[in-house]
């Protein structure tokens, strides 16, 4: 499996103590002067050690493109990357290659391979995801550039970014650690996350996305709906627990009289319960889903559990870890979102003779 | 795209009134006695008409298999399947050529394509997922007869169903229109449904799936999760806003402390807000998730909008229409979610040499 | 597997004696006006019973088109079409249930399934290639008007078409029973196959095919090279034994010197060993390749063979069956050729940015 | 496009001068002790500069494994490697920036994409085939180890290896230069290669691979057909021209009496023109099949071209190539075969349930 996209397609390779993180990007087209800074800049977003509220652990995280570009363009053959892994400390984790941490995923890979690499999580390490913020940040360099993709984190623990996204200003995301425009929910944000990290412990959160400008017509009937292969997308991020988009769950609550978007004469809709998305296929509004994020399971604290052979032991994390992950989450879902979109919108392309 | 499983895989066809429906079923294991009654079974769950809740229209939706079974039994070969159109009133629809209805997918498919079968909604049409009930139903005869897929409608509006699924008696799903076990929320929920549709109104609700006894292992890192999976599958429900599985939106208000899954000495877990899934893959515990159903949005009410040509129009529902899908999402969800169970179990059979 | 294609694919079921044949073909464009005459006219080339030196089964080979198209035209979703077997006697074919005949797929379906439909050969029938003709035809029509694919019969046994492809009319290929453009050729080879017919006997031979102006630049590098997936669809033909484009076997006699083509200045080259096509991709030139047939594997004769259970029998054809397969051949080499070519040609559209 | 296989997919990147060449394997199988000195062995059979009848260019190609082994075994997820490209001397392509080198892929690439690395034949370099026989001899490992892959020249111009395959000892390939296990054949196959080389010239030739101790079912109906995918792997090669199996282009002037293979008693055949599949599907006899190499496009001759504007210019080649390919081509046909054969061999484990 291990693929993401259906035209343009990106596969991946990398554990977290191995020797590089890296992926092949397919049916990319040819012609493209490549922007490196925003890629590099999009990596560095997602970086470890960037701010007081995320894991300390160092790593540069430049990648190096290895084919498809040549003279600062693409050449419409597979461009391949690499980032080497360089802040290793296997020996970290040498006290988990026999038991199991709670809500992490050594138990099943142990169960489903039989064979395991332990270090750091191994292949479930969310550092897979600085591969995909390479994708996405190259793919979205295809797409139109009115289209805007902006993510934040909407909630920590219970506290939640009330405004909605109109009334937030986009551009100042990243004027907080936290990445919430709004500096006042920001502020209570990240005070809650240092309040946790000081306890050794941990808290989930949500992130909102929206994605503006979107020709109408992306995405495809049955199976390749537009939020479906959002949510797949998203459903992939480590720690993702819910999707949701336009009205989401709360639209579950309500009647059609309330629920339906009433055209205006340009075609726009009045209201935009539906997300932007009607029948699979962007209707020219705003899109925007929320993504659900569980407390990172490694604590530093003790946890009761159990070795390789069902007997019981109590572990406990150390290191470097994230008290939260939201905010390095948000190039993550910006990024894969963008993949996503790019990938539907080269296949649309194609829709008409 | 329009395929289904990665390596057990559906594609399908099929417009509101046309012809037919059908699929074809890819990489079927031979040597399969095929349970035809339990198939019909679980269209005939699907099928309008079935009860005073849902739409009036009549279909028999009787399934034909073409291709692939010889005396009863799969000959692993691709299975091709039918289900004749039936009960097409298509001058029902003749008003709706010009126009689009408000949150349908007139609009999309008209600026997508330039051509749009409008009869019945067409392509966009819901009928479709009997193609998936078919193959999801035959998909999970190939699963060890003790894997339970079990889903019911867990909210109606704002009528919830506040038993956990623990507390719930699934043989009792069926003792009622509303597909929910337990008798007395079920008898507020179809209440309240016909309270909608004596308004000319829908309404929305979610529907809760519970696997349980699935093995160790099923499940893919990376781009293949077990959760991000069936969220593509359940996010292609035509009317489906929202996915979310284990603690979901919930677990994103929590602290690692109190989400994290301590396990037994045996390899199960105390709690299970994991839902059933670790690092992508399944871990022995019951696979639970939610999804969020908006309301239909045909009404059988004057609702503005406009034609092909920008103009304003007045367009009203006619016909018959469900003022609630909830009821036949139930055999949906059940059936998509076995699918994609099945697909990912044969993918798991060749993980370990 | 059961897919042909990359972008525009086709699933396909059916087995000799079943309900129907039929497939699905996702991915198509919208817009496209259907010349159904055209799909018919292929399909009536490939059908049994159509002159006196093939099969005189009768099957009135009449395709149903179930879905996708609207008014005429593809609406851009997936178009499922269905061909009803109606000849079927399987009651010919109760002889071969528990026994393997020479040179055919019954031993190698028996032991890979454990379950086999024997009447008429089940899914390994060359009946399948009914599906490739309708898909091929249809995805033709994709192609700019220009595009010419010619396909005939070079050899039959011994009886070898002497002239180059260059000196024949193609517009002579239907002039008569044999499909040879060059009418004194065709006259001994149609003798040779009534000879052979006579004594019970089958007969092999060559198909070569010419395809005119394609654009330059058809055909991706490193695993979608133009030639392999020509070859690649060729040689699922039931009897293909071989192919060969350009130069093929014969150049690899050749020296660089010899064998190179040199370029004229508007990019034509004076020579065309190539066979239009270079690293992979179309560059201009008329692309030929030619296919090799094996003798049918049914002959009117007794051979010895054996039975399931390893024991010794005498089997002898009955029924009708071809003597020589090459004719009927012709319309499926050229439409396979269509799709293959239409799918590579879609690709390349989104190649440029 | 750019993926090989079905099931157990490899991509691949990379260009001849790039930085490096790579590739990514999924869905390996778990538990597998690699043998690392194996994939080395195949590499250093394909390497530049092993002998004198082949280019005297100087590279190590040494594999670094990247991801998926762990401990020296597999871990069942992606596989990634690298090999780093050394012996650039872009200097040496300067010339060719410009202008259309004969029967190159400089024209087709630059028309398609309109962004060209030009240095060494850039994506178009048959050097893309080390990643193939890394993925190959590493796929080779997951077979039963009975199974034999043997391949060798059985021709150079006209010096044919005159003796079947069956009188040869496939022990005896690796004893002579060019790979042709007949010491007689290919001292002359040697002589004729050094007399190329001495001219400046370059020759073409073929190779027969033989596969023996298949089980009996690997192969799928319709299009994924054993003979197919070997037949598209193989033309995916960068010279060749033709492919054939079993009795190939021969048995196309054969009788159906003659060509038929009849039973033994214990499911073998007395004769093989079958090629050891029957319906695409292996049928235990040997798998024997051959391919057509052109002789390499680069002659150190002057030779008329064209410029990117259409101007006549005369090119000649410089360095260091290869006179005939056939020798290195060894080891890529074995390898290519065997990962076909491993891909469909998983496959075909899920085939009965």
């Amino acid at each position: 499996m291990f693929k993401l996209g259906n035209f343009l397609t990106l596969t991946t390779f990398g554990e977290s103590h191995g020797i590089a993180y890296g992926g092949i990007l397919n049916n990319f087209p040819a012609g493209l002067e490549i922007d490196y800074e925003e890629i590099q800049h999009q990596l560095d977003r997602r970086k470890p050690g960037q701010s007081s509220i995320v894991t300390q652990r160092k790593e540069s995280d430049k990648v190096q493109f290895l084919s498809g570009i040549f003279e600062g363009k693409s050449t419409g053959t597979s461009i391949g990357f690499l980032v080497p892994n360089e802040n290793q400390k296997s020996k970290d984790y040498d006290h988990i290659s026999e038991y199991y941490r709670p809500s992490h995923a050594d138990f099943t890979y142990d169960k489903k391979f039989g064979v395991r690499d332990f270090r750091g999580g191994g292949k479930s390490s969310a550092r897979e995801t600085l591969n995909w913020v390479i994708a996405g940040s190259l793919a979205k360099q295809l797409l139109p550039k009115e289209i805007k993709i902006n993510a934040y984190v909407s909630s920590v623990g219970d506290i939640f970014c009330e405004k909605p996204y109109q009334d937030l200003d986009f551009s100042k995301i990243e004027d907080n650690d936290v990445r919430c425009p709004d500096a006042e929910t920001a502020e209570r944000m990240i005070s809650k996350i240092k309040e946790i990290k000081k306890e050794g412990n941990t808290i989930g959160g949500t992130i909102t996305c929206v994605i503006q400008n979107v020709p109408v017509g992306i995405g495809e009937p049955v199976f390749g709906k537009l939020q479906a292969e959002l949510a797949k997308a998203m459903m992939n991020i480590n720690a993702a627990k819910g999707f949701e988009y336009g009205s989401g769950f709360c639209g579950a609550k309500m009647k059609g009289s309330d629920h339906n978007d009433i055209f205006n004469e340009d075609g726009t809709t009045i209201s935009n319960l539906s997300g932007g998305i009607q029948g699979g296929i962007s209707n020219g509004m705003d899109i925007y889903f929320r993504v659900a994020f569980k407390p990172v399971a490694t604590i530093l604290r003790p946890q009761n559990s159990i070795n390789k052979d069902g007997e019981k032991v109590v572990v406990e994390g150390k290191g470097r870890h994230d008290p939260c992950v939201l905010p390095r989450a948000v190039p993550i879902v910006e990024n894969l979102a963008a993949f996503v979109l790019t990938d539907l919108y080269l296949i649309d392309k194609l829709r008409k003779i």
